[in-house]
């Protein structure tokens, strides 16, 4: 089972990195498998911790596909690690194990630390359909345009009949990084 | 913005009738629309009071769609009602306010107590396409078989990549459902 998180590591220079995540958990142990190379797997690789933060802030995730990475932090509690302001919960994590890769080590963290914040809201369709919009967002130069427009028409259903203004903000972004890709695309065509 | 949560309320015998209901909130109060006629808006007329379960077991969203309402409860604290067990938090609301409708009254409630239990696990594409699906489910008389079955093919992706054991079941009892659906169907068009 896959959630979908944001995990904080910590830069060379101490400042935070976030990046999105899917995280597989079992026993007390989470698994993160970053792609080489990113920052992620560099600061993870040389701090062996970071702070797993369970958000429903979807502008986190649709920000950080489109250059909005600077949220506010806070010091963790018993790791050299940040915290995200605003998270529903966070986890502290120590690194356990290494399985090594040529494209995509997985790392297998022990929770050290853990704190919940404020409760599960319920489900929210707005809120999964920019997820789902991150998705094909991160994979425009993969998909055809008529598959990502005909699945972006279905999720923009949910976010007119139940989105709040983080969710708006969030497909505004996604929807605008589309637009400029499209346009990159006629662009380069032509030239 | 909406939330789908399970509401439960009590029937005329005591009993728990569990409940599916995409709510609203501001301001500690929140706002559950019921459609007429249904037993929770019997439930919550005579009893005045809910609770507000949210939950992230899946389960019981597609359960109520598909004849399986019987979920392990125990008392609420502060009020005559029944909390899931297993829900991440749990809100015990009282009614505040009825806005009468002759489809669907609104009856506002104020937040008198609130619980966590468990903190949010992340985003989980399966949990948001057995939502989704139930969303269809409930729709199948209003909606073309093609458009169900395009919409269906595409949620499959995540359910198949990030599913755990309880989305799963969900998922397969949702298209269950719509095979006896078509099925009854075929027949009905025959006779």
């Amino acid at each position: 089972m896959i959630f979908e998180t944001i995990v904080t590591t910590t830069n060379a220079d101490g400042s935070p990195h976030v990046a999105p995540f899917g995280v597989r958990e079992w026993d007390g142990m989470v698994l993160i498998a970053p792609f080489r190379p990113s920052a992620s797997l560099d600061n993870l690789l040389r701090g062996r911790c970071a702070v797993l933060n369970l958000t429903d802030d979807v502008r986190i995730f649709a920000g950080s596909l489109t250059g909005r990475r600077d949220w506010p932090v806070q010091h963790a509690e018993r790791i050299d690690g940040w915290v995200l302001e605003g998270a529903l919960a966070h986890r502290e994590l120590e690194l356990a194990e290494i399985r090594d890769d040529a494209t995509r080590p997985e790392l297998l963290f022990r929770v050290v630390h853990e704190r919940m914040y404020a409760p599960f809201r319920g489900f929210n369709r707005a809120q999964a359909a920019v997820i789902e919009a991150s998705v094909l967002v991160s994979r425009l130069h993969l998909l055809p345009a008529e598959k990502i427009d005909a699945e972006l028409k279905y999720l923009a259903i949910a976010i007119e009949k139940t989105a709040g203004e983080r969710e708006l903000q969030a497909w505004g972004w996604l929807m605008e990084k589309i637009e400029n890709f499209r346009a990159e695309q006629a662009g380069s065509n032509q030239a």
